[in-house]
């Protein structure tokens, strides 16, 4: 028995796009070897080349995005997400900026996390090294594809892309562009790739390619993290579901919560790091409410509240399921609690662990919020919007894990990578 | 919609089993609550409570200890497998020492792992917590059942025992004292619990209990292996498998590589870290062949060879099955390479990514074969058999992860955590 795990393609009756995958991922491993290798120096010469070729190639990446835009018109996909799938001129300006920033940054590959000499006189290093192989499955953004493909080169790794079908033309455009600037640095193409084949076949395939692919990362709406989480026998990182809370205690400073929570649910509602939930301590009730209710309603915002709310007018009545929605819009639900304790057995029950923040001004208070809600992010005094690579000073972004494995919160250029020990002797036995 | 991922429990007629899981995942998750906000002299406390416990209930665990043996002696359970069941006072006497030992490590909880001031001056802080749940399924050795349940409890975990059903009296027995010492520590005793139901519908409910289990850690043979990475939908961690290479350079010391050759396969045949295939560089094949051949044939051991191998006495003819296989017994794999390129490629080929060493003298040599080999180890100079967190210092071990997300190598307890951010502002909004 070979003992590699047996990848998919020895084990069922391959599909037009199991075999696409398998070539593939096959291509990328090679490439990976090389990637694993490179020096900084090189790689940050790639992005550069990448960022260069992106802008020199705009007048066909902009004519392809016009062609998915024309689809997408002519689907009747909704304004909301042709915005996101549409780029300019400025939007590519951004993404080869934002490889030019990944250049910028240290190359997590080869630092030495951990390293002692043993007793026996081994020398014992942890040492930085590429997964190999990463695979991202994502929705409607183009930008994606660049910042994918510049995180992961700068972390050495081989990326096999697997955009949603509507941006085809936009994402195919933007690997030509990648994959020639590689070709001039002397790297392999192979080290950014489209995943072929538009069907859900191909996600499958891949989802099934262990052994092949080392980390698969969806990133997407919920429904698309949970199919790729319950499917994949490629290790997941869980990305970005964010049912983020505010808790409004009874010794917050008011007008600053009021602050807060209008711009952790209004500053930018589609994203992950949106509040979602309000929870207010019962003393306060009174006097907040009817101020944080007028706020969020001058910005548009619909309240679905508890029996307490909705005494106010405008206030929608709250389903127990509104309390694990993330809405990713102007909604967001409230409740009044009787205390820190209440508010974070709420928390445990409805959070999806992403960020959740309290306003209060009592250190033992915070003391217990801060150690008993187990959220990536515990936010205290502070906007739930902070949760995020570029506010933490990461510099780069692949996404918000909300899983406990590996990486937890804003992942960064180190999340993107494993370690290895490397063990020196001289002729040791034991 | 609840965001939470529906547990099994909502979405399949249970047997009777998953009820049962259900049922102890939820007491666990209560516990962990606990567990997480418990302070190490607490938990040290309970530790050296559980290592007394263990001896004053010697006699009821070895009396249960004897039941199983009988059983496995009465279906004809191999001799080896029996070793490992099989229960005495000095070994009853080890796993209390090693729960004392666990008491005397670093507390992984709490430890900053990172921190700064951002520029807009809140405080970010990334600080090791309890992963919550963690559920172990393992084979034969009732000592894992403390060993496992030490370790989570040191690293603030509740743990979910899923041993063999050829150890189930012994677990149970040990299970109960290490219970009613985490009462007399004023600890829940849900922290330690076995998994109900003997039939593998109790391991599919674990592997399903996403939500509910946060972390699932498989020890033992390939086969518990793969399938629990196939089928779980809660986070795996992957322990254990080792196909591991030993690979003699030309420049090798040659007494040397005699010594570290026989340590690497014949120090212990059955464990991870031993020595399943030999590669030796053609230039001195002729020379390194018959002293090699000589003494793994000394210590018993079958050299499974490719031509040039198979050209002494003794040594069998190599299948491709054999350079794939992970051994566990006095036999190796074994083929000349023309150069260390060529080990390259079939250690990336057959190896497990486990342990992988070289034998060599030559500098740029070494650098290449440390760099190209991407393995959890990979040795200079040194058995094989120093893969090991005892050896690295570690103090305890959970396992040997050859996976590369989260844990790769021998996992102590800080491998037994993840983090969380805490962010502290003073009104901060974007």
């Amino acid at each position: 028995m070979a003992w590699r795990w047996p990848t998919y393609a020895s084990g069922m009756s391959m599909t037009y796009d199991a075999t696409g995958v398998h070539d593939v991922a096959l291509r990328a491993r090679t490439a990976s070897h090389d990637l694993a290798l490179t020096t900084r120096a090189v790689k940050d010469e790639a992005l550069h080349a990448m960022a260069a070729s992106l802008l020199e190639q705009a007048p066909a990446i902009l004519a392809a995005n016009a062609a998915d835009v024309a689809r997408a018109e002519g689907n009747g996909t909704s304004a909301n997400i042709i915005d996101r799938l549409r780029l300019t001129d400025e939007r590519l300006a951004a993404m080869a900026d934002g490889l030019c920033e990944v250049a910028g940054l240290a190359d997590p590959v080869g630092e030495v996390v951990r390293g002692s000499q043993l007793a026996n006189g081994l020398e014992l290093r942890q040492v930085r090294v590429p997964f190999g192989v990463v695979a991202m499955i994502y929705e409607a953004r183009p930008n994606v594809t660049a910042d994918a493909a510049g995180i992961c080169l700068k972390s050495g790794n081989a990326v096999l892309l697997r955009g949603s079908s509507s941006a085809r033309s936009s994402n195919a455009a933007i690997v030509t562009a990648l994959r020639a600037a590689l070709e001039s640095a002397g790297l392999p193409q192979d080290a950014v790739q489209l995943v072929p084949g538009d069907s859900h076949d191909s996600v499958k395939a891949l989802m099934r390619a262990r052994g092949l692919v080392d980390v698969l990362i969806p990133r997407g709406g919920a429904g698309l993290i949970r199919s790729v989480v319950e499917e994949s026998t490629v290790p997941v990182i869980e990305t970005g579901v964010g049912n983020c809370h505010v808790y409004v205690d009874a010794t917050a400073d008011l007008d600053q919560a009021l602050a807060i929570v209008v711009n952790s649910k209004t500053h930018r509602t589609s994203v992950c790091n949106a509040a979602e939930s309000l929870l207010v301590h019962a003393d306060v009730a009174d006097e907040f409410l009817p101020a944080v209710i007028d706020a969020l309603g001058a910005h548009g915002v619909t309240i679905h509240g508890d029996e307490q709310f909705a005494e106010y007018d405008d206030v929608v009545s709250a389903t127990e399921e509104d309390y694990g929605t993330e809405y990713l819009s102007s909604d967001i639900s409230a409740a009044v609690v009787a205390d820190v304790e209440e508010a974070i057995t709420h928390i445990r029950r409805y959070s999806s662990g992403h960020t959740d923040a309290i306003l209060c001004r009592d250190q033992a208070t915070i003391r217990r919020f801060v150690a008993a809600v187990d959220s990536a992010a515990v936010l205290v005094n502070a906007s739930t919007r902070f949760t995020d690579g570029g506010e933490f000073g990461f510099g780069a972004e692949i996404g918000i894990s909300t899983q406990k494995l590996h990486a937890r919160g804003p992942m960064g250029l180190p999340e993107m990578t494993s370690t290895k020990y490397i063990v020196v002797g001289d002729g040791h036995v034991r």
